[in-house]
């Protein structure tokens, strides 16, 4: 199979609706997108390397499936609609049941989403995955990192730390196999594995929340980039964040570094003003995603943890760094 | 030095003009960008990766200067005007050093064409450089692959075969090393090294030419996506190939092999009817890039190569295929 036949087979799709807004597709120099006028174009890129990312024994469905996934959170993120990707896709060899299996789960979350594949490149050395998206989003409807404002509710959708819980028992860490058992029930798997992008609610909160971002690296650390880029500070209160009742059994310290420090999350963060509360629970509503109100923005920089007694917790906020 | 410093110190610019047409770039989810209304945004994305799209030995200024080279030259393939990229990169570690020069020549040529840094991603792994690049185009002025037409005259910019030669020599073929002698001269490597993706041409070609792409894998193979595309054949004159001083000297089988199988030309490949023949001429002239005339679209499919004498050569035109 040579490098031709591998995307011919494999990544270019007969018969698949595209969004109106992509012009010419797969197959040429560059793709045409054009977004409905008066929208802008939102674009993100994420790239996911073996052994960083995702452990080099993960199936090649979940991969195709996550490897879009973290890049449509970011439009989720964002607030925008998705128009199509690009994916640059650098393989040790051209397996085909392995590429059968990373297109199923690429394009099934891809179709869920209709969004289209409009082009890419293929070559051949160690496995890396890097993939653009495109989407729109009205305009002053963007959310926004610097937009969070002192008397902000803070909320987090669905619950955080099941991913690294997931994560570490796969790595044999003793705390987590402990608490999760011998067998890694496949929702907890999941978590890790097949994170599923909140873009209906990031859309549905556009023109309500004030900032938003994505927890790809931890709560603690990724809040960190919201207060800086706003210049502002948050007081989070630990006892109200959802807990998993897979982190029920963990010891305390365990708890919060899963909760607050665990990567993979792919939930979204965000603010709002307190006068817009019950938008905030419709657009949960509208989107069958929930939303917790886990603290405030001040103004007194930094971030401040609090215990169910009010007391100031004290805890490393350090987000995940590919260089530390 | 962590991921953040990194980016802060190498990839972060205060000062550095960006376009209207972006209106958010580098430090949220998503960057936003609005086309110049009316006008279509043109994608693409290459990925480069060490062994494969060059040689480990590189200079890193050399590197970042190719890595944007080889996307903005897609887009030149399309007629249309740079906005902005991401940059996606995997690094073994994080070398001060290397990065400065990589930055370096990274952004000279995006300073250049003023496409701006817009996004992008960094982590840790097997060296990999991914960037997608986005420019505006006129709608219906696009250069498509699927645009030749019977009796269209076929052109090239520039000289092709160059790089290949510069490859060989650097890999120690001895028929390199036979014309070149024993140093390798700066222009010739730099023909390698840092291809100028010619935009300005394809900016003028926009609406003047019919079918085009950029050269990459081979003038031959390369051809034959245009072909295949438009459903149409082609013969090509090999006595009108421009010829590089630097190839004058190589065996005729040789020759051919850097003329017409020869990557990393990054030269424009483009079709136009007999009746453009002056405004070709005239795009060349405000581009300052030099055309020439190769060849013509015809209706007999496939591609036919012409000796001086008009006798057709048998050449195996086989383009670069990662997995062949």
């Amino acid at each position: 199979m040579g490098e031709f036949e591998l995307i011919r087979r494999h990544f270019q799709r007969a018969g698949v609706a595209q969004p109106t807004q992509v012009l010419l597709g797969v197959g040429d120099d560059c793709a045409l997108l054009q977004p409905t006028p008066g929208h802008q174009l939102a674009v993100s890129t994420d790239m996911l390397v073996e052994g960083r990312h995702f452990l080099a024994d993960v199936g090649p469905e979940a991969l195709g499936h996550k490897a879009l996934a973290v890049n449509l959170s970011d439009l989720a993120a964002m607030g925008a609609r998705p128009l199509g990707f690009t994916l640059a896709l650098s393989l040790p060899r051209a397996d085909d049941a392995w590429l059968a299996g990373f297109a199923r789960g690429l394009f099934a979350l891809a179709d869920a989403h209709a969004c289209p594949l409009v082009g890419g490149d293929t070559t051949r050395g160690p496995l890396n995955l890097c993939i653009t998206v495109f989407g729109e989003v009205t305009p002053s409807r963007a959310l926004r990192r610097d937009a969070a404002r002192v008397g902000d509710d803070l909320y987090v959708s669905g619950r955080t730390g099941e991913a690294r819980l997931a994560l570490e028992w796969l790595l044999g860490t003793p705390w987590a196999r402990a608490a999760v058992g011998t067998m890694l029930p496949s929702d907890l798997r999941a978590r890790l594995e097949r994170p599923m992008p909140r873009l209906a609610l990031g859309r549905a909160l556009a023109g309500v929340a004030h900032a938003a971002l994505d927890l790809s690296d931890g709560l603690a650390g990724d809040l960190g980039h919201i207060l800086r880029a706003s210049g502002v500070g948050a007081e989070l209160h630990l006892a109200a964040l959802p807990l998993a009742p897979a982190l029920a059994a963990l010891p305390e310290a365990e708890r919060q570094t899963c909760l607050l420090g665990g990567g993979d999350d792919y939930e979204l963060l965000f603010t709002a003003p307190p006068s817009a509360r019950e938008s905030v629970q419709a657009a949960a509503q509208a989107s069958d995603t929930g939303v917790t109100r886990i603290g405030a923005i001040t103004d007194q920089p930094g971030l401040r943890l609090l215990a169910a007694d009010g007391q100031a917790l004290r805890w490393q906020a350090v987000g995940f760094d590919h260089f530390a």
